[in-house]
């Protein structure tokens, strides 16, 4: 937001037409204002929605029947679409969705989260006893490790990465129950279990359950949704999407890990030297630009580039972009709040002047780590691609403005 | 949080009756707990989850049917319900609604508005004009200044002040749109008119325009919800909802006020010498306590206290706490992120003794300004109520733990 703007061009490439239009005010009385041809202020009055009363307030609100955005489901998966929304927050009902054994219903008044294994008090909590704990919220985000595709030119930020979604979530602090229930000073482990009919199992270090591990019972302001684990889930802040159980019903504190099929034959990613990596936590820092992008053609002049940046290991720091191609980076400017392990919006104002160029994003997190390029994940991991991977991506603009996704190379050129 | 509490303590008055449960782990093994009947570990078996896959992933996520919270609409209006929501943000469908001519269906497409008056250059703006500028998100709460009920026990959080709701909005200041049309220096207000079925009209200072009021376009992550003002609206951040003009369609540049019908015969309020209080913006600070109230009945001991803060004229500095009938006071837990003109979450802890009693809650904002008694307003404006009305809340606890609102008195005793 540094560059000086020639303001009027804003508005250069989105003319409207010549004419007048006669617009009867509240005052009664009758303006004329240039831009607008005398069809449309025909047109306008037919529409006119000040001569009719509309519908009262509803029991509940609804969507405009103008807007069409939807999640796009698979038979396991759903993905939120970026490029469709504003802000920081994910509406509750496009919230990505990945599940194992479908979205099991589950009655608030017979749910029960048991705690036990090397604990001295093993103890089954109601959803009301979960209540009655601390009750807190945070604004993070949840992205399922696999959360990369980059195949083709034809593809939207949905496609690219949209298995990562936003909310407030609110409920109390896991530790809270670890002390209730007195884990033992040797538990170095904890198994969460979900109520799926996958019985989705993870195992997770005791040290996130004492730091910052959710117990989540609730999604933007209400219950959370079936899809994301009512009535309760497992929330680890900054960590892959998977270990999040939802639906929750037990927790096993134990001194090693189970070595579950989550943990083993997926979930795991190969290694150059043929070895894998196992338990990778940590969802590393990444950008995505969500404006301009595919299918979306733009004008010559200002356009602001708009996106997302999120770290799993902290704030976001700083976010590049570079609309050369990679030659020359620039600061983004970042929308606050700026929160913990959360996503976080970036603008940048850019002049485009029509020659075909690309534009990307690459996010800095206060560790310091730098998103890297597909390149630079392939020569450390060896080009069998798998889970974690969180490339700059690029976006090529052809001299007519057709904006197209840059499948990027995976070795350095 | 600063008191010791006994952990054990929390459940104690939630004990399940003693039994044994017998749970079939996704290890295979029975493993044994404590504090469960037989006949519910049976009824647990017959409709556990795990047996059958549930759906898949939808197009569209959805509240689960066991959730039934709802806006409280009567013809003019719809309450939001505190009392049942968690965190900071309004889930859009239950953001309060208040229509003075029903929600009008506008075509985003068809959408304009206009801009004239002592401007240079009057513009029509379309939607996707408005779009292109410097897009921002702010999340702050909306309240209707007649955001005030309190003749009877019987009320909830929701009927007492469920006129305030809170999102992230998006959209561009309207300062750039100023900066575009030329707005003259010897301007001093702005109308603002909605293209609902009521034409609603307010006259706002242009300092306001300068500021930090936005054109918004987005709300919690989405288009705005036709309720809120689709597709775009006046966002006034702490000035009273009606000012925050809906469907808006024109601005007018003055340099006088308009004296609409909604800032003469409405939104005003009566004085002791028999004048009126006429534009008054701001919505001052105000706090209420969302758990333990009306109609729920507590239990003995530990018990966590939790409400809503806001103030229109910036940050919520402090929010004290009594639970001795206003004799005593303590600071509250603020939960973050605490944002300016935001509705900020409090949580206190209280070790409920059994004894009848009242809890209250005072809201600080950082201009220093404490939020009053109902006596301390009739004290200064008469008892002659109307707008503007942000009384400390006062709830009952008998000694059964039932809550009932209580009902303040407009005199000081």
């Amino acid at each position: 937001m540094e560059t000086p703007i020639d303001r009027r061009s804003f508005l250069a490439s989105a003319a409207t037409t010549a004419g007048i239009v006669l617009l009867k005010t509240a005052m009664g009385q009758t303006i004329q204002a240039a831009g607008h041809p005398l069809s449309a202020a025909k047109d306008q009055v037919l529409h006119d929605p000040t001569h009719t009363p509309g519908p009262p307030p509803s029991a509940i609100g609804t969507r405009s029947r103008f807007e069409t955005i939807k999640l796009a489901p698979s038979d396991t998966s759903s993905r939120t679409p970026l490029q469709s929304l504003y802000g920081i927050i994910t509406p509750s009902d496009l919230h990505f969705q990945r599940h194992h054994g479908g979205v099991p219903t589950i009655d608030p008044t017979k749910y029960e989260l048991l705690i036990h294994g090397m604990v001295d008090r093993p103890t089954v909590f109601t959803l009301r006893d979960l209540k009655r704990y601390p009750a807190l919220s945070r604004i993070c985000f949840l992205e399922c490790s696999g959360n990369y595709r980059g195949n083709k030119p034809e593809l939207t930020p949905q496609d690219i990465c949209g298995l990562t979604s936003q909310a407030e979530w609110t409920g109390i602090l896991l530790s809270n129950l670890f002390r209730e229930v007195g884990v033992q000073p040797k538990a170095t482990w904890f198994l969460a279990e979900g109520g799926d009919a996958a019985v989705m199992t993870r195992s997770i270090p005791i040290h996130k359950g004492w730091d910052d591990a959710m117990i989540a019972y609730g999604q933007n302001g209400e219950a959370l949704r079936p899809e994301q684990g009512y009535p309760a889930r497992l929330l680890l802040p900054g960590w892959e999407g998977n270990t999040n159980v939802k639906w929750i019903r037990r927790i096993q504190v134990t001194d090693k890990p189970f070595m579950t099929r989550e943990e083993t034959s997926k979930y795991t990613y190969a290694l150059k030297d043929g070895k894998y990596s196992q338990f990778n936590f940590f969802m590393d820092a990444r950008s995505i630009i969500t404006f301009p992008t595919y299918p979306l053609q733009i004008d010559k002049g200002w356009v602001e580039i708009r996106g997302l940046a999120w770290s799993g290991r902290g704030r976001i720091d700083r976010v590049d972009i570079s609309t050369d191609a990679g030659r020359s980076w620039h600061p983004a400017n970042l929308n606050g709040p700026v929160l913990d392990k959360a996503h976080t919006r970036f603008t940048y104002l850019w002049n485009w002047d029509g020659n075909e160029t690309e534009i990307l994003s690459r996010a800095v997190d206060d560790t310091g780590y730098i998103q890297p390029t597909l390149a630079e994940i392939t020569a450390l991991r060896g080009a069998d691609l798998g889970y974690h991977l969180n490339p700059i991506t690029a976006w090529y603009i052809q001299r007519d403005g057709q904006v197209f996704f840059k499948p990027p190379a995976t070795k350095k050129s």
